[in-house]
């Protein structure tokens, strides 16, 4: 946990509602990190569906294998989550340590070792001891409670400047439910996964099926939009947890994604897992500037977003954002080497609105003292028009500073 | 130019030999920089075969159209480079500035204006105005000389701290043939193309087809083999001229890169070149660390490419090599990341030979000093060892440092 709050951070954090079904304690169990809390445990109420998203890497930590395999059932009665060790590259260590914080959560709560979903965060490669839950995990399920949110946020939390919550509500067939969402960033963030470590919570009565239908095409346009620096972590996961609880309200038992009850409840889970995600990036190690790249005309969407995650991972142009500088050149490079298709004499390139460059060349009509006041802002637009099709994607991501080499440097020690 | 020599500077530079049929001069047009040469013109024996490998960015600078283009024909009789304006995306302003580019060229040294390579390199962009060529062109056309070749490599630097220059000499049927080069780069470097801006010249007797086959092989491991940040550049250009002068003293005509009396020439070429990626790594905006980064045991050397890339294109491995962390957990991540065949339970990584990781966890024998001091060298080896198969790829790189940061921060301004 850096001392400095990013300067992107909100202003102030939402105060999320209970979720019937869903009650919470967190402790600290000295991991890593000292005189601040580092394990997390949610009890969920009898009868929770659960879905999850993983990363894609080749290299998984322990506790997303154990997730891949346990929440396959579809059913959850618990989470817990650490911070300060990732138990990833840990070898047999490494799995019998999530068999037995399992064990340990399973006994405290009276459930199956199975029905234990389980997260961890932190350094790669450091054997993690189980023991470190015994103990914690007992006097946290003594302790449950339906809030505040905020203490689950910040107990996860590892590099992160702030704690990152959302929550929004839906009607399903008229009955109003609610979803909560936590989320941890910071470094080792990129498209194509699940970021980090994320866990929304509804009582909504959907089954599993249905939300990992949800989950999965939410992804695709947020977290799976976002980069901080290019690198897929060992340990993103991404689990959506549905109580049922709304039932007893009159909420429908929802079977499949496709219901067509479920349109406000997607729209508000979409806002949230979004939400989330921005502030993810707005947490991205050393951000100075919040940088939504735009890429329209594209011959596909596919195609749009490769080129975005291009623009989007280029250290030339961050570095340039980071000294704001529009130096539009660097998109022109990026944009060239994604691979996609692209005509150089087609292409226009605008920053905060202000079209800088046209049909391959600098826009004449540009003045660099109106960009150069814009690039002063904190919230930065690109857009690149192609000109040679409808596809359109948005990547956010934040600059690249030397705060985050800083961190970088000298994180393990 | 940076005014700090890079630490990884070579401690000497090589003094080229003259080569018959290369003559050069340089020239101070002011195009960007002030009190230097910016300009390079080298004048080639009628009769010199010539052969590129450029940039495979789908925004190719308007030199890199024209070389394409001009030197289908294997022959050239010139070549033109300028430093400080890399005339990409300029649009038809730069295409007509190559044209008149060429013709003051022909016309100075009389030939034609199709004979002359150019390249250009610097900020991307701005409009380069050929009348900035016309006078330093024609003075340097009445100056040529054989040497001394670092004038040359000068002329080509922009963010460079050093010039490169390599040379080399092969028999070819016993008669002794001489090869020259020089490079550039810095920043907007990575695999996958030739590098910025580099020429080769020789005057052993080879045919352009023959040429073109042995630069594209030898481009794979050596050019195409180095990483300073990701970023291809719109200008890489890499052109091999062969004046043929060697055949007066009874060097055969070669036509083909399959002629065995070619064996010693292409190891030579391949020596040279990468020499001079090495240096061109070396001088990385902002280098503190040179770092080879080597997969072994991979599916195929392909797949053990794309992972060593993946590795080495790490913004949190290469911070951490920056901040002298042997953070082996983020080369984990790497590989995972990389989308390649991998299996994390028989991945063994080793820093300087001292294996860190085995079979999917720390090594348990490995000590932690021996290793952190391995890490505050210059030179850092990554082995990484699969354990899957036989494909085997080295990729050179850089740390990333805050001068990175800081010099493409305010490069433009």
């Amino acid at each position: 946990m850096s001392a400095a709050i990013s300067p992107l951070a909100p202003k102030s954090y939402p105060e999320l509602p209970a979720i019937e079904g869903v009650s919470f304690a967190t402790s600290a169990a000295g991991i890593k990190y000292q005189g601040r809390t580092d394990v997390l445990l949610v009890a969920l109420a009898k009868g929770t569906e659960a879905a999850g998203v993983y990363t894609k890497s080749k290299c998984p930590s322990a506790p997303v294998d154990w997730c891949r395999e346990a929440l396959k059932s579809g059913k959850a009665r618990a989470l817990v989550v650490n911070s300060g060790n990732a138990n990833a590259f840990t070898g047999k260590a490494g799995k019998e340590t999530v068999k037995k914080t399992a064990d340990i959560a399973a006994k405290a709560l009276g459930c199956k070792p199975k029905e234990i979903a389980l997260a961890s965060t932190g350094v790669i490669g450091e054997p993690l001891d189980a023991r470190k839950f015994d103990g914690p995990l007992q006097k946290a399920a003594k302790g449950l409670k339906s809030g505040p949110w905020i203490d689950a946020a910040r107990a996860i939390m590892t590099t992160d400047t702030y704690p990152k919550l959302a929550t929004a509500t839906a009607k399903i067939d008229g009955v109003e439910v609610t979803i909560n969402g936590i989320a941890k960033g910071a470094g080792m963030i990129a498209p194509d996964m699940a970021t980090m470590l994320s866990f929304i919570f509804t009582d909504a009565p959907i089954a599993a099926s249905a939300l990992k239908t949800l989950l999965s095409k939410g992804t695709e346009t947020s977290f799976n939009a976002i980069t901080v620096d290019s690198d897929t972590s060992t340990s993103d996961t991404l689990i959506l947890f549905a109580t049922g609880a709304a039932a007893k309200r009159g909420a429908p038992k929802i079977k499949t994604a496709t219901d067509k009850r479920l349109k406000h409840f997607k729209a508000a889970l979409n806002d949230v897992l979004l939400d989330l995600a921005y502030q993810v990036v707005r947490d991205g190690e050393g951000a100075r500037h919040f940088v939504a790249v735009t890429v329209a005309g594209a011959k596909s969407a596919a195609s749009a977003k490769k080129i975005a995650k291009s623009v989007a991972d280029s250290p030339l142009l961050k570095t340039a954002i980071a000294g704001e500088d529009a130096n539009w050149g660097r998109v022109v490079a990026a944009v060239g080497k994604a691979g996609e298709p692209a005509d150089r004499d087609k292409l226009s390139i605008s920053f905060g609105g202000i079209r800088v460059a046209h049909k391959g060349m600098r826009d004449p009509a540009y003045d660099e003292k109106i960009v150069s006041d814009y690039m002063k802002g904190q919230d930065i637009d690109i857009r690149i028009d192609l000109g040679i099709g409808k596809g359109e994607f948005t990547v956010w991501t934040c600059d690249l500073t030397k705060e985050y080499v800083e961190i970088n440097g000298d994180y393990r020690s």
